[in-house]
């Protein structure tokens, strides 16, 4: 069949074996786990060449709606992470802006964990850099890596004291990819001197909450850090849309 | 100075070179980031060789308390996740009991985003799965896989309407984890006919507050459903173990 094709009519049975995939791929977006027809009974369905079918699964692919695995089948929706992909990949994958709001739901449970599990030699690491972050803070001179080496040390070790290896994994995860070089700008543009101390303000509620106990306090603290945080930031993108009108 | 060291002597000198390494890992524990002194200098301070140093290294390094980064040094704390580091690796680093704990917090929030951002499309699609968990419930013959699948694709596509491809990563690996085949005959257990009638109605619940974007419905929704679905699995763990009494 495909050796009939001439350039005019594939062009335009591709572009009716398109519309029609999408169509299907539209309705079979509830069942990720089923392929797709194959290309020889979706060619016979659609009364169209093989090669147009290909031709039409291509841009399908390339576009996101589908995806294949050998051996298996053509599947509707993105390429689910394999067990073999990696963080990278994944950092690949998405943007500040959801890596913030992925904190923002995690790390409140984190806290909220730290405090139910904090051993006492943790509790006494939380307190030594939840102190070092206001140094930092005070420092005559404002060192950005010093700000963020600590900032994050702290935010790693409530992570740790919470007491669940996988959700210490995935919060360094997020960790790598938010400390991430293209941003570092964007957050150092975000700090001001009152804005840090704020933030050093927050270490402490946050660490006084779990050092009582209080998972809830603990939480909530944790969260209105963050979305401070995410507001500070997001301004500051506001003010650079502002500014390039 | 290697040279010289016996068997005996070099027994002792690594014992004690492991002890005085063993407090200088405790008190370093608040500085993942800061390397340990080299090989060298820890011989001299603590008046051992190399090989002692080097063989209370090994163990503090099997033991998941330090390790190594070529050129970079040595470090206080398990291996952090790098950017190559595999799903099947941080697979193998959990259990189920973190799995779950991470999905009740999780899911809660995917519930709640997708209560905010699911547009009619998803909602028709969540709607038509939480009818087939009911169907699959009152099927004449219980189907163990048919259960797992309806189950695990209405979880997906909230977690899909969440908006969040981060989020979604993260809960495919959860849910990848989760359908590991040496923890399926636990939750097989862990259904009967009472609690998947329960299941089904959870299920219609999440669904009716994400119809109605109430996202704080949606996510107390959520963590009860998942809430009961961690007791129903300990209580057949307490089971078995009572029972090897």
């Amino acid at each position: 069949m495909d050796s009939i094709d001439t350039d005019a009519t594939h062009d335009t049975s591709s572009k009716m074996a398109l519309d029609a995939l999408r169509q299907m791929v539209a309705q079979q977006a509830a069942f990720p786990q089923r392929p797709l027809p194959t290309e020889r009974d979706l060619a016979v369905d659609f009364g169209v060449s093989r090669r147009a079918i290909r031709r039409a699964l291509a841009v399908l692919e390339a576009e996101g709606h589908i995806w294949r695995r050998q051996g298996k089948g053509t599947f509707v929706g993105p390429t689910p992470p394999s067990a073999a992909m990696s963080f990278a990949k994944l950092s690949s994958r998405t943007n500040f802006s959801e890596v913030m709001e992925a904190r923002i739901y995690l790390e409140p449970a984190l806290a909220s964990l730290a405090a139910l599990r904090a051993s006492g030699e943790q509790m006494a690491i939380l307190r030594r850099l939840a102190e070092r972050t206001t140094h930092q803070q005070h420092a005559s001179e404002p060192d950005a890596e010093g700000i963020e080496l600590w900032d994050s040390a702290l935010h790693r070790a409530i992570a740790e004291a919470a007491g669940n290896r996988l959700m210490l994994d995935i919060f360094e995860m997020l960790d790598a990819i938010r400390l991430d070089p293209a941003w570092r700008d964007l957050r150092q543009r975000a700090r001001n001197t009152d804005r840090l101390s704020t933030y050093s303000h927050d270490h402490h509620d946050i660490v006084g909450a779990i050092e009582s106990r209080d998972p809830a306090k603990a939480a909530t603290a944790m969260r209105g850090h963050l979305r401070a945080l995410q507001q500070a930031l997001d301004h500051v993108i506001q003010q650079d849309l502002e500014a390039s009108v």
